[in-house]
Parts: structure tokens; C-alpha cells; sequence
């Protein structure tokens, strides 16, 4: 095991004068697509008394950027026509003004999506000390790796040998929520949209049993697949796989509410078939999750989590673009399926 | 206060050889209607070893007896066609073949619509031994003041200080829920089906705010009833009253589904819209409650709400009709919204 505290195998990264930006330039319809996004660029910025500067290397892409981008109430107000995305990152410190936070400090934080931010504290997500590869920070110790297990831990409160279903499975919160529900004595069940990554689900994420939603018939593979009902549902999904996940509860069963990335719009809200007598007479417990109200968690969940890596109990995929140029496709792209694995975009040059 | 361990204000209840039996002749569609039973006269059975014979006094209308004699999916078996009302109802001992149930104990549990049962402990849900009247035990600590006490309590989980909004405000299980939230330190809006109720809301059960959901705009009543959002929704009725709380939770709130009474039909399952969004964003915690699930708690749940009444700090409401022809048109008069507090038919003759 290594013992520095410096994530290991760092790509090549430079310091150039010119900062570029991605920025939204219109409030996304949906799903935020490639020309809602202008790139552009500024020189080099430098902090103030208080601040950092912080060289980014990779900017991560997730599906909460939806939410932050549109205007529909959300959990969070909306990024500002015309200002830099906001994203999560990993970056070096390269200047500071603030006494805690060093040069050389690898950081995890909302510092958008460009090569540099000035920045203050109150924007880091977690300090990197880890002694695991920077692009596995990003994701396993990021808001994936720590969605899965405290949304999992918290909410879905698994028993060892109960049955946990998952939607969007093999995706890079569903990934981490099989191996981890696993690791906790759960028999799992994966749910994903095409082939490849139901094989993906069961011989790399371990998943027990997984389908296709898309050409099963969810109904006879969830009678198939738990007959004595679920215990466990962690939902990314919601829209129609929810409807019938939710008839496949067990009694005192928990849903566990990470995403919805079934529903293309919820302006006007799409109808389905009411869900209420399902919670009543099936107790269920249907929470929702939003990984930034358990900040004060994310050392310990991580501290888990790198144990789990380093002693290879769980595996941790990127799928990395090269090149800032890839960031305003990059949301679509998630939306699509088409990732294997978290989705990052090398900036380092 | 009365230190006696039998209830008080007994009414007059006689022996009769015969036992008069509300029977379901078939299965409802929907809310069982009075043509959906039969009273049938059949001698005074006797108890056999291992159970008692008990004189029902009161029988207990309760909502739960639709699901109960309906074949749908449910929480428990269904009642079969040609066999008695399954039913709670209050009565005294009158006959014992079991060492550990007395003659002249007053039992509460599920003896049926009927003037006589033969029973075994299992169906005995508590021992009447507070110095309560007789219909105030079948009430307050029946399943309506157990329900309100311990759903609200165990699910909704309310802080001194937080607003709790409450369905069927006004009826046999909101008007306890009020009254305790109330007393638990929250702030009460009631939401209820005629200006009658609301004023019985303000004026009896200590509701902040009381409003006819039929004539009020309820989005801009709860806009202004709760600015800060709803932090407790205790939900008897499902359906767009749910659907218009949900999107006044405030951020973390609890629904405690316990009813849903503004459904006539489940078959086919009505839609609604989509509220996994309003989980999510919102953070709610959305639970079924299931009073029967609670049985290790009821003795716990009574005394205290037994010390609240003998207090005088909490009201109990019954509606009684006398007679045991009145049984087989209780439940549709629950669901008109007919009664003023709990439905009981006293059937001591």
C-alpha cells in the first residue's frame, strides 16, 4: 500500500496565461445540448487576500448539471446566462492568499468548468490526500463514489442478505451502489438500457442478476428475479421503471430517490400511475438524496471507499475526453447512455 | 383522577342467546355499500379450550375495512364472501376457557361485526383497563388516537416549532393528529371538506389554520399558511391534495401516507403527476404507516394518551348510532364524510 498522501499517478498538466472558459449562453430547453455552451477565453486570473488559484486538470461532467443549468426550481439557483458552468473539478493549487490552502494542494471542488477559478474555501468538496490514482479521485472519492455509498448507507440502510435493485446500473453512481451494496451482503439486481452493460453488470460490477429494461419484461423479471419482493431500491432513474419497482417492494421496503433521468421535462409534469397506495400498504420509506447535505460525511465515506480500493474489493471506471472542447457535448452524452464510467474531461494540456 | 382499572360510564349491555352476524354477502366495487352485507341470526356459539367468548358492545367503523373486504392486493387477507365483517369492536368477557383472558374483562380487538365472538388471545389488540369511558377507549386508544400518535410520532417525527399540515382534518384519526401536534409544540393547518369541519378544526381541535380544500385555492392557502414550507404532511386522502403538499414541502419534510381516502377506485390504478422530482429535490421522506405494524407500542401509545385526556388536554370525538342495522351502511357514511367523529354502532341492546 502506498502511504504518501498525494494521489499517484498525476497526468502532466501546465500553467498557461490564458484562461478558457465554458460558459452557458442560453438557459438549456431539457437537456442541456452542445451549443448552449460558448467557449471562450480570458487571461489568467489572480487571487485576492482570502482566495486561491486553482489550476483545473479534470472537470467532471454529471447529470445534476442539468438541474443547475435550467431555470425550473431546483435544489440550487441557476447558473447565470453568460457566466462559467458550474461543475465539479480537480485541480492544483497554483497561487494562494489564503494561509490553509497551500501551493501543490490537490483539491475537489465546484470550480467550474475552466482552466482556472479563483476560489475560496467555501468551495472545496474535499481535500485530495489519498494515495489512489487523481483520475479515481474524481470519481470514486468524488460526489459518485460518495452518492453511492451514504445515499445507500443513509437511506437505503441495506441489511446484509437483503435484495437491492438498481436503475441506471452500470452507470457511474449505479456501478459503485452494485459492488457496494455487494460488499454489505446484498443480493443485487442490476437494471440498464443496453446489453453491454448488462454483461458489464454482472462480471465487473458483481451484480447477481442484471436486464435489459428495454427488451425485458420488467414485470416477469422482477417476479423472476426477487420473489420475496425488494428491500432496496436505489432509483436514478424514476419515470415507468420506478412505477413497477415500486410494485415489487417488500413490506417496510426503502426507495432510495438519487435521480430521475427517465423524464426528458418536468415542465409541463409528466403523469404516471399514482403511487401512494403502493407507500401506504407496502410502508415503504421513499427518500430523497442530494450528496451536498451530507458534506461533513465525505472524509469518513471516503476514508471507506479508498480501503475498498486499495485492498481491490471495488473497481473504479473513468471515461476521459481529452480537451476542453468536449465539455458542452459532455451532459448530453451522459443523458445518452454513451459513458462507461464517470465521464471526465482532461483539460491539463 | 379516577383510579379504578375499568372503564367508566359502562353502558347496558344484556346476554342474549342469539348471535346477530353482519356478513358480506359479496364483494364490493369500491366502498362497500349496504347492499354488500347481510345480518344473519345464529345461536350463542361457545368457547371452546384456549378461548373466551366475548360480548361485543361497540363496533368500530373503520376506512381500513374497504381494503379488507376488497380482492385487491392489500396488507392482509380478504374477508371471505359469506363470513363476518371483519371488524374492531370493544366488549366484556362473558365466557372463558383460556386461564390468562377473565370474565368481566372489557377487550378491544378483532371480534367482528357480531353481538358474540370466540376468540383467541391473538385477536385481542389491548386490555381496557384505564379509567376512560368505554367509547372514548374504542376511540383515543383505539386505532384512530394510536394511529394519530404513533404514525405521527414514529413517521412524521415533528419538532417543537414546525408546521404540520393534516388531511381529514377534522376526522376520526386528524382530529387526534391536530390535537397532538398541537401538543407535541407544532404549528396545525387543517385541511378538511366543508366550512362546518374547519370551523370544528379551529374551535375543537386547536388547528392554527383550518380550510376547506373544496372552495379554498390550496396553492395559495398554503403559500400563505406555510411561507417557510411544510415540514410534517400527515396524509389521509392521497390524490391532488397530496400532489398540492408535496410541492409545499419544505426542504427534509415527512409524509406520513396513512390514508387514501380520495380514491374511490384503485382498479384501474388513476394517474397523477409524477412526484419522484419533489422526493428528490425537496428531500422528503415519504412513509406508509400501517397501525397493526405498531401492536409492541399500543400500550406505551395508550398511556400517554389516557394522561393527556384525564389532563383534559385532548378531546376524543364519537358519533355512535344504536343499533346493529346501522353496521352495514358505516363504512360508505365514513367515506361520504357523514360522520362527526369516530363511528362506533352500539349494539348492547
Amino acid at each position: 500500500m502506498n502511504t504518501s498522501n498525494r494521489p499517484t499517478d498525476l497526468p502532466a498538466f501546465q500553467i498557461p496565461d490564458e484562461n478558457r472558459r465554458v460558459l452557458l449562453a442560453r438557459r438549456p430547453l431539457g437537456i442541456p445540448q452542445p451549443d448552449d455552451f460558448a467557449i471562450e477565453t480570458a487571461p489568467r486570473p489572480s487571487p485576492t487576500p482570502g482566495t486561491f488559484l486553482i489550476r483545473n486538470i479534470y472537470l467532471s461532467a454529471d447529470p445534476a448539471q442539468r438541474g443547475w443549468a435550467s431555470a425550473e426550481a431546483n435544489y440550487s439557483e441557476p447558473v447565470a446566462i453568460g457566466g462559467p458552468m458550474r461543475g465539479l473539478t480537480v485541480g492544483i493549487v497554483v497561487d494562494s492568499m489564503d494561509p490553509e490552502v497551500s501551493v501543490g494542494e490537490f483539491l475537489y471542488g465546484l470550480f467550474d468548468w475552466q482552466d482556472f477559478a479563483v476560489a475560496d474555501r467555501s468551495k472545496i468538496l474535499m481535500r485530495l490526500r489519498k494515495p489512489l490514482p487523481l483520475q479515481v479521485c474524481t470519481n470514486l472519492l468524488g460526489i459518485n463514489g460518495l452518492t453511492a455509498y451514504l445515499a445507500l448507507t443513509e437511506l437505503g440502510r441495506p441489511q446484509s442478505g437483503e435484495t437491492l435493485l438498481v436503475s441506471t446500473a452500470a452507470g457511474a453512481v449505479g456501478g459503485f451502489v452494485g459492488q457496494i451494496g455487494r460488499l454489505l451482503g446484498c443480493r443485487t439486481i442490476g437494471l440498464t438500457g443496453d446489453d453491454a452493460k448488462v454483461e458489464r453488470c454482472r462480471t465487473r460490477y458483481g451484480y447477481a442478476e442484471a436486464f435489459n429494461y428495454k427488451t425485458a419484461d420488467l414485470n416477469a423479471v422482477l417476479n423472476d428475479a426477487a420473489p420475496q419482493g425488494i428491500d432496496v431500491y436505489f432509483d436514478n432513474t424514476g419515470g415507468p421503471i420506478l412505477d413497477t419497482a415500486l410494485r415489487h417492494m417488500a413490506r417496510g421496503g426503502r426507495i432510495v430517490q438519487c435521480g430521475t433521468a427517465s423524464t426528458a421535462s418536468w415542465n409541463p409534469v409528466p403523469t404516471g400511475p399514482r403511487n401512494e397506495r403502493e407507500v401506504l400498504t407496502r410502508r415503504l420509506v421513499w427518500s430523497g438524496f442530494i450528496v451536498f447535505d451530507y458534506l461533513d460525511r465525505f472524509e469518513q465515506a471516503a476514508d471507506r471507499l479508498a480501503e475498498w480500493y486499495l485492498d481491490g474489493k471495488i473497481v473504479s471506471d473513468e471515461d476521459i475526453s481529452e480537451g476542453i472542447e468536449h465539455a458542452p457535448g459532455a451532459i448530453a452524452s451522459l443523458y445518452a447512455g454513451k459513458n462507461v464510467g464517470k465521464k471526465l474531461i482532461y483539460i491539463g494540456r
